[in-house]
C-alpha cells in the first residue's frame, strides 16, 4: 500500500538484458512446450511420476560436479541467504533429486521413478547457441541396481526422440561405461593422473583429428597446421595401438562392437567389469526392442559431469543443417545420462543405485527450429475498431466469435484509421478481419475480409481505383451468419 | 573430462533445502500444469501470443516496485555478474515485459498482446503457504490507451477462472482505480503523505475491523481489545463520514455502485477522472457480457505493486475451506492486475499505455488441492521381476504393454521377493501387476492380478491359507491375450 506521487518519466534506464538469458517468442515457446509434453508423455508411459524441486538448493548440497569447476562457485549462480548460508541455482535436475531422495529417506519407497522438466542455470561464458539458462527434461530411477535399468533409460530416450519426430539415421544414442575407460587406462599402465587425462583428451578428439592425429597425441605429441605443438601422453607404440584398437572398436551391431572391445581391453579388472555392464545393457536393449541404429556402443563417449559411476550415454542428432549464414552445422549432443550410484551417498553415507536420462529441451527446440520450415502463423481474427468513442460493438462482436470457439480479439490499439488496423492484423497472421461500421449496423450486417484470399486476388489488380472497387476477399453477410462465415474462412486456411 | 578417483562416501552433507522453495509431487504438478494449459488456452483464444523472458534481468531494469522495498535489493534475489553489474531474479512477469518492449522498440508493432507463464522469485520471509518461488500466468496488452482494454483484461480473467472450474459465487474480481482513491484523499483535504497513508491503511482494514473500527482509525485513533492504541488519521467528523460513504459505496450492480461513488467522491479533479475510467470499464464489461457476480466495482481495492497508474483489479476466491488443522480459511487473492502506463517510459521517456492481468498459479493450485478431493492415483501396470538373473522377460513384457498404449514398467528395484514388489505396485497406485514366471513361460501364459478387485475380495477372506488358495483378483491368460486382459482391468478402474 502506498500513496507515492507518480514517478517522473526520465527514460534513463537502459533497456538491456544480461547475456545468455534469451527472450523467447511464440514459435519457439510452442515448440518447446510440445517437446516437453511429448517427452514427459513417454516418460509417464514408462511408469515415471512427476517430481519438481525448487530453483535454489544449498550450494554444498548441490556439490561440485560440473566440468572444470575447480574454482569455488564456478559454473553456478550463488547467493548468500539472510542466514548467511550459500544457496545456488540448480545446474541440472539430478543433484537436487539426490538431495530430495536423501531428505525423504526410506518413506519414499524404492524404486523411486520420477520425471521432471524445467530450467537449469549455468554461470558460464555465453556465446552463439550457448545460454546461461536452458531447459532439461529428465527421468531417473532411484534404487535400481541392475544394468537393465540403464538399458531402460537408453531405450526410453530413443523412444522419446522418435516421439518428437526423429527417424532412423537422424539420431543416435552412444553408450559407454566409465569402468571400460578405466580398464583401458590401467591396461596401458597409465597410473599418473596427468597421463590418464591426456589419453582421455586425445580420445575425445578422434572425430576432429582422425586416427593419425590421435595416435600422435597418445605418443610423443602433435604439431598442428599452424605450427602449434601439443605435448602427447607419452605412450609407447604398443600401448598407442591398444588404445586405438579400443577407440575403433565400434561396428555395425552392438554384439560385434562388444566382441571387438573384448579383444581390445585386455584383462584388467576394471575392463572386465565394464564389459559385463555393457553386455547386460546390450541384452536388455534386445529385450526392449531398441533398434541397432538407435543405440550403439561407442567406447569414445566421455560425459562431462563428474558424478557418473558406471554406464554413460550420449544422445546426438546426426542431421547436418544449414544455418542463416549458409554454413553447414552438425547439431550434435542433445542429451544423455548415466549411472550415479554415489550421489545420494554424499548425504546418507550409503550408496544408492541410481540411473537417469536427460534431454536438453532448449537445444532440441533450437535444432528443430533450424531443421523444420517456419510454421505458419495462426493469428486471431481481428475485429476492427471503427468508432473510437464507442468500442462496445467491436467488443461484443469479438466476444460472439470467441463464444463460438474461434480465436478473436477486438483491436485494442490507439490507431483510428483502418489502414493501420489492417496492417496490425496482417502482422499477427490473422486469417480474417471483421468490420462493423455505421453502415453495417444500420443494415444488420457485418463485413468480413479473408486476408489470405484478399492478398492473392490483390496481386492481379492494377490500380488503386480498381482495388477500391473490387475489395478483394471481402464479403458482407447478415450479422446472424457472421460466425459461420468466419469459421469457413479460418478452416479453409488451417 | 576428468579422471578423478571416485569420491569417498562420507555422507557428511546435510540433506536440506532453503526455506520457501518447496518440492512438488505428482498431484500438485499435474494440477498446476493443467491450470497453465487451461488459462493460457483462454489467453490465446482472446488473441494473445506467447512471450517469455529469462529468469535474470539487470536489477536497475527491474526497478523497485515491490511493496515495502525501500531498502536496496530488498524483496529480490540479486547477484553480481562477472562484469560487476547487478542482476536480479524477476519478481513478477510485468517488469521484464516493459524491458522487452523498450528494447524491441517500434519494430514490435502495437498493440503487442502477449501471455506468459513461469516462476517468479521474491526474497521475503517464507511461512505457511508463503513461498519464495511461485508461478504466475499473465496476459498484457501494450499500446492500448482505452479503458475497454482494462475491461477486456478483467472479463478475460473471469473467463479464465471459470475455465478452471470456478462457478458463480466462488470467485469475484474487484475493480477500482488509483485516481478515485486520490480523489477521495484530495476531497477530504489530506495533502500530507502520512495522513494519506493512514487513510489508505484504515480503509484496508474494513473487512477486519468493521465500520466503527475504521471510523476510529480515520479520526482520533483506536484502542484494540488488548489495550494497544493506534493513532488515527486525524480527520474531522464530516471527512470521516465522506470517506466511509466512499468505502461503503459497493452495491448489487456495477451501475448502482457507480451512482453511490458519484455521490461520495465529490468533485475533485482526480475523483471525476477516476469515475470516467470506471464508467468506461463498466460499459465495456457490459459489451463483453461479464456477469455482475463475476466482476464488481469495489472502492476498497488497493494493489501492492507500485507501478500501477490507473485501474487496478483483484481476483479473489470466496469459498471457505477447512485446512488439515480443522480450521476454516478464506483463500482470498489469487491474482489481479491493472494499468501501468509509465513502466515502459522508465526506459524510453515516453509513456506507453499498457494493462495486464496475472493469475497466481501456485496459489490457485494450492487452493484447488484444498477444495477438491485428492485425485485417485493412476499408477503404471507393474510387471514383476521374478528372475533377478534374467530381467529380459519382464522387460519385453512391459514393452509389449507400452506398445499397445498402456502405461507400464518392469520392476526395477533390488527386491527379489514378490511381497515387496507387490507392495511397490500398491504404493504406486497400480491398477494391475503382471507375472511371468517359469511356470507361465512353460505354459505360454501370463498371470495378471487386478489390484483393486484383489483388495476388495481379500477383505472377505479370513485366513492366510484361504488367501493363498483363492488368489483374489488373479487370473491366468494365454500370453497372446495379455494386452486385452490388462486393458480391460485398467479401463474398468479409470
Amino acid at each position: 500500500m502506498s500513496d507515492k506521487e507518480p514517478k517522473p518519466l526520465t527514460g534513463k534506464q537502459l533497456a538491456r538484458k544480461p547475456r545468455g538469458f534469451p527472450d523467447k517468442r511464440e514459435a519457439l515457446i510452442q515448440s518447446q512446450a510440445k517437446l516437453v509434453e511429448t517427452i514427459t508423455g513417454v516418460y509417464r508411459k514408462w511408469g515415471f511420476e512427476a517430481l519438481e524441486t525448487g530453483a535454489f538448493e544449498y550450494a554444498d548440497a548441490l556439490g561440485k560436479f560440473l566440468p572444470d569447476a575447480d574454482r569455488p562457485n564456478a559454473g553456478v549462480f550463488s547467493i548468500q541467504d539472510d542466514d548467511e548460508q550459500w544457496m545456488a541455482l540448480r545446474y541440472d535436475l539430478t543433484a537436487p533429486l539426490a538431495r530430495f531422495v536423501a531428505e525423504a529417506g526410506q518413506s519414499l519407497g524404492r524404486p523411486f521413478r520420477r520425471y521432471a522438466a524445467g530450467p537449469v542455470w549455468r554461470n558460464e561464458k555465453p556465446g552463439p547457441g550457448r545460454f546461461r539458462e536452458f531447459w532439461q527434461c529428465d527421468a531417473d530411477t532411484i534404487g535400481a541396481p541392475g544394468y537393465h535399468a540403464d538399458a531402460e533409460m537408453i531405450a526410453m530416450g530413443a523412444e522419446a526422440l522418435r516421439a518428437v519426430g526423429m527417424e532412423t539415421g537422424e539420431f543416435v544414442i552412444r553408450v559407454n561405461t566409465r569402468r571400460l575407460l578405466n580398464g583401458v587406462l590401467d591396461g596401458v599402465g597409465a597410473s599418473n593422473p596427468d597421463t590418464r587425462l591426456a589419453i582421455l583428451r586425445a580420445l575425445d578428439k578422434l572425430d576432429r583429428l582422425g586416427i593419425e592425429g590421435v595416435a600422435d597425441l597418445l605418443g610423443e605429441g602433435r604439431m598442428d597446421e599452424s605450427g602449434d605443438y601439443t605435448k602427447g601422453a607419452g605412450l609407447g607404440a604398443e600401448e598407442v595401438k591398444r588404445v586405438l584398437a579400443f577407440a575403433q572398436a565400434g561396428a555395425d551391431t552392438r554384439a560385434e562392437t562388444l566382441a571387438n572391445l573384448t579383444k581390445a581391453t585386455g584383462d584388467t579388472e576394471e575392463g572386465k567389469a565394464g564389459l559385463v555392464e555393457l553386455e547386460a545393457i546390450a541384452k536388455a536393449l534386445e529385450a526392449l526392442g531398441a533398434p541397432e541404429g538407435d543405440v550403439v556402443i561407442d567406447p569414445s563417449v566421455v560425459r562431462g559431469l563428474e558424478y557418473y559411476t558406471g554406464p554413460v550415454y550420449e544422445a546426438e542428432l546426426l542431421r547436418e543443417v544449414t544455418g542463416d549464414d549458409g554454413k553447414t552445422y552438425r547439431i550434435g549432443s542433445i542429451g544423455g545420462g548415466g549411472r550415479y550410484d554415489d550421489l545420494v551417498a554424499r548425504f546418507t553415507g550409503q550408496s544408492v543405485p541410481a540411473t537417469g536420462f536427460s534431454i536438453g529441451i532448449s537445444r532440441l527446440a533450437a535444432a528443430l527450429a533450424i531443421m523444420d520450415e517456419t510454421p505458419k502463423l495462426d493469428g486471431p481474427v481481428v475485429v476492427l475498431s471503427l468508432d473510437r468513442d464507442n468500442p462496445s460493438v467491436a467488443l461484443s462482436t469479438a466476444a460472439e466469435l470467441r463464444a463460438a470457439g474461434l480465436r478473436a480479439e477486438a483491436y485494442m490499439g490507439g490507431a483510428n484509421n483502418m489502414g493501420k488496423q489492417m496492417k496490425y492484423a496482417d502482422r499477427r497472421g490473422s486469417p480474417a478481419v471483421v468490420m462493423v461500421g455505421e453502415d453495417e449496423i444500420a443494415k444488420g450486417t457485418v463485413t468480413i475480409k479473408d486476408l489470405e484470399m484478399g492478398a492473392l486476388k490483390a496481386k492481379a489488380i492494377k490500380s488503386n481505383e480498381e482495388y477500391r472497387e473490387a475489395r478483394p476477399g471481402q464479403i458482407e453477410v447478415p450479422r446472424g451468419e457472421m460466425v459461420e462465415a468466419v469459421r469457413k474462412i479460418v478452416e479453409a486456411q488451417a
